[in-house]
């Protein structure tokens, strides 16, 4: 199905919650350390839990690729455990030269069949070209990201007078010709969320930083609401996924999500 | 053994051949092609031949990364056959918030052993910091990059008269307290590695884009050899490892790394 579609039958629904697999084996439950794979596990609890009231699932890549082989096995069987009908996002942050990105696009969509991808920008258009041939997938490309290192160079100011991050927001809508593009934008950063949205254009966005990294639910959502937008997703890793420490933390995470629509509900109300 | 130093034995023997282990499929001789896994076989005879003569090997994580779980164990057991001699370049890209970027440079130094990474800057800081934490390991952040999108932004010029790219390398001899850093700059930017040699400070520098992306090999020698360093590597992929398709490929690679040392001792002579 195509991955814009996805997204906006969840969106239609209030639904904006993206929840995010960083799964780490020294956060999870202890009951489940003695198993034959605890991250797996834990996953496919967190996935059955919370399919239904989520947006969309996230499933950061790093978290896998520091246990190599293995990790990689995980990662790809956890992907396999999501239903079709939610948007899977391969937050893999890749990005190189043509020849290089084209492996990378490969491996996202094709390999792990993964609906949509994120990517940097610094290589400019080739580095992202790759990514785009296939109008039903779905990339998100990094504007203005949630961490303190954002200052150092996506704001900087060019000589065009733009910020980097609203240049880079300027090509992604050159780019967009078959409307497969979105954008990473902060959630710490509400100040230029709301400076900047104007700039966004049709763009669906992608906003981490909610949780752990201090962003707010309910302001990114206001401000979306205010421009009359639903095409988002907020992400949500460790205060959803690890809500409780317990044997009940699946039930959790979904009570999480499930209180995260009904704030949507009433801010879209 | 300490990355820099694994670099510098080399570069003492006027030894700049990076081999870029870019091992597709698609390109590798015919009669390997019928073996339980072409590629790592492939792999196999050009390290067995090249390794004497190289200054480093550079993996790239993508054309790996394209088989999924497979793949990643053809590049684990790759990494197994390289020597502890020569530097070992993770050529990953990566690039995260800081808990996230601590997976990744997990993943390179600590489960595949590289000696070296390569990190994408645009999220600044904290995004590079985790690769920074061992003294012993070697960080090439991208600066400017040899592919035609390197003018989408990292040639935009700044409100402080820099362009990007010249910002980074001055961030990065900021960020350089361990002295494990260094650049990559794209071998086909011959005018700009000229006009912004002396930003370079003492880091060291990976060039990639000779051969296939055209750039030339003796004339970035001879910009090093005009400001008195040696302190670098031009990656070759493409134009070494698949000099013949026939069943002398390992050693014609072997002969163009030769002939390229050569060339590299009449520069420094």
């Amino acid at each position: 199905m195509n991955a814009l579609k996805k997204l906006g039958d969840r969106n239609s629904e209030n639904k904006f919650v993206c929840v995010g697999l960083d799964t780490d084996i020294n956060k999870i439950p202890e009951h489940l350390k003695y198993g034959s794979n605890p991250v797996l596990e834990f996953n496919k609890a967190i996935i059955e839990q919370t399919a239904e009231y989520a947006a969309a699932f996230k499933i950061n890549f790093a978290f896998y690729e520091k246990d190599g082989t293995r990790g990689f096995e995980t990662l790809e069987k956890t992907l396999s455990l999501i239903p079709d009908s939610i948007l899977i996002i391969g937050d893999a942050k890749r990005g190189d030269i043509g020849n290089t990105s084209e492996m990378y696009a490969d491996s996202i969509f094709n390999y792990f069949k993964c609906d949509a991808s994120t990517i940097h920008p610094y290589m400019g258009e080739d580095s992202v070209q790759p990514f785009l041939n296939d109008e039903n997938k779905l990339n998100f490309i990094l504007a203005l990201t949630s961490n303190p290192g954002a200052n150092d160079f996506e704001k900087l100011r060019l000589e065009n007078g733009l910020f980097l991050y609203q240049q880079v927001i300027k090509k992604v809508k050159e780019w967009n010709a078959k409307k497969n593009m979105g954008i990473v934008f902060g959630a710490t950063k509400l100040d230029e969320l709301k400076s900047s949205f104007n700039l966004f254009g049709a763009l669906p966005v992608l906003l981490p930083g909610v949780g752990a990294q201090g962003g707010s639910f309910e302001d990114v959502l206001s401000e979306f609401k205010a421009h009359n937008r639903k095409d988002f997703v907020v992400n949500m890793s460790r205060s959803i996924i690890y809500k409780s420490k317990e044997k009940d933390f699946a039930e959790a995470a979904r009570g999480e999500v499930i209180l995260m629509n009904k704030k949507a509900a009433e801010i879209f109300a």
